[in-house]
């Protein structure tokens, strides 16, 4: 009898990694292929090119109940750009794909597309193609995103080095803050649909969830400052699991400071109302479509002081581990599912 | 009340037109976007990049009753690459997402994938990118390919000119008739499980349908002919419905020859079997993936007697409308949908 694995009792990145491992690069302009937030190209022109796709499925990605189409639509882009920014490149082209159930209809798609091109506008991408059928359930978005970058400026996930400083833009934990707020409306919603939603006071963690910006700004600001991190990712999934890609891929430790975590007044308010802890949610939360990215000690004095930049730690040697350094000063081993880990 | 559009009630290529009408490309290195079987971008490079993106939906595009996740896999990559050879390009990179239920397992997800990694081999693309996700239902790809193309070069739709000759590669329908050879056994399996499926002497037309090849093959012989078509197209979705995308992008009109359209024996045999008229497999069958283009009169001596290429009718005035000129020389009106026309 054959044997049967099933999907789930792997993870997400174990999986990519499995199923794509035995596939080798035949071109020597692929720069680099999987495993970063983007790939990159040498097209042989002035620019390198930055490739990354996203897949947004219905029921796993959003929720129609709470997610307006139009927001849906500029989440779609904004994340894809998010990548983009993240290998520190400009976005320029866009394509997006959809398969939809019968359920929807054209006024629907017009919402979706309406929050698509307000994103293209907002981060200047041109929307260049895509590819569109029916569905037998519900709505799946596929986007790919196109940027470029000079060869000299691009940035991975490998590069941090030891010493070097931990840096995140905006604050964290917000968008999955957000997403409790919705959920529990929801639920009182299902018992009682006659009741108004009540998401006054909210607005600045629900704008979070539902309409996130690609951090494009922080990219011109380090361009600015002539200022190229040695790592970047974009936090997507949480700042646990995205400090541990950098550190797994630049073969380093980190220690990471709680009490230096930027918390928008905003999340510790909320967080004391849920009973949840705040800086649980921005370790583990994901979706806030920040920045996080390394810098060496010399070019500390370039973000000093700057309000879009907060530094929240350092790069250590490897065998050092990755630790969270508690507000008690407690040294705790980092985890990508930290919500068992307090 | 809120009106309600039925998305079927409309056309796929009139729905993407009407959804993304508003869209204004921004970048000058954007040659060409939505609309043709790739978008076109300059590099700064020698050569232009081409971009297409394809979606395949279980239940839509696939059945996996009798198509193997292995061919699913190789035929996920040659489709995009034949939308990368109908602009006259070279396939170099391809990223792939899939969004998969718990139905499918590991092993099965190794399937598609080997699937998938001899047709990058075969047509020597790198993958260097994708996302994956969790699906309530089905399994759903998203491939998108990047090629390159020397500008000189490049081939879109919209390039017929009157009295050119209108060629197609290789035997069209085949792919249409595997279809139903394998809808067939699936209703006689359905019936009756026990009894085993009857393949027997299909195995071309079966091929055709289950592991169809992008006529990479058939660039490389226009470019040692030195050969650049006026228009081309890639043949998804019939013969009849890509003869009118060339037409109305080129502003031409065109007469089709029914007793030169190039039908394999095997589909010949099999028609006849299923009381089918080939030719109209042909015309509206679909997913026969071969090119379908046009040359100047003047470079027919290049074509002539290729065992490849078959001039298939001309290009006419745009007034004189899209015919088929039957064996009986009767002209009908080309439509998209042809079944009704005959």
């Amino acid at each position: 009898m054959e044997s049967r694995t099933e999907l789930n009792s792997i993870g997400e990145f174990a999986l990519i990694e499995h199923l794509t491992q035995y596939f080798s690069i035949q071109h020597e302009s692929t720069l680099k292929g999987v495993g970063d937030d983007a790939a990159i190209i040498a097209t042989g022109g002035m620019y390198d090119q930055v490739v990354t796709t996203d897949l947004l499925v219905e029921g796993v990605h959003f929720d129609l109940m709470y997610m307006p189409l139009k927001h849906l639509g500029y989440k779609a882009i904004a994340v894809n750009v998010s990548d983009i920014c993240a290998m520190n490149a400009t976005p320029k082209y866009i394509t997006v794909s959809y398969a939809v159930s019968n359920r929807f209809s054209l006024e629907a798609m017009e919402e979706l597309y309406a929050g698509m091109k307000l994103a293209c506008e907002r981060y200047n991408v041109d929307l260049i193609g895509g590819d569109s059928s029916s569905a037998l359930q519900g709505l799946t978005i596929s986007v790919t995103a196109i940027g470029e970058v000079l060869p000299e400026k691009v940035v991975t996930r490998d590069g941090a080095k030891v010493n070097d400083l931990l840096v995140v833009t905006g604050d964290l934990g917000a968008a999955y803050m957000g997403l409790q707020i919705l959920e529990r409306e929801k639920e009182v919603y299902k018992a009682t649909p006659s009741i108004q939603p009540d998401l006054e006071g909210y607005e600045y963690l629900l704008q979070r969830q539902l309409k996130p910006e690609a951090r494009m700004d922080a990219i011109e600001y380090l361009n600015d400052l002539k200022l190229v991190p040695t790592s970047m990712i974009d936090i997507s999934d949480g700042l646990s699991s995205e400090i541990l890609h950098i550190c797994k891929q630049s073969q380093v430790g980190c220690d990471l400071y709680e009490n230096k975590i930027p918390i928008s007044p905003d999340l510790q308010r909320a967080a004391e109302e849920f009973n949840l802890d705040a800086t649980t949610c921005a370790l583990n939360g994901g979706e806030d479509y920040e920045l996080l990215f390394t810098i060496a000690q010399s070019d500390y004095e370039k973000i000093k002081g700057s309000p879009h930049f907060t530094v929240i730690g350092h790069i250590t040697e490897q065998h050092s581990g990755c630790r969270l350094i508690t507000r008690g000063n407690e040294a705790i081993e980092l985890k990508a599912q930290g919500w068992k880990s307090f």
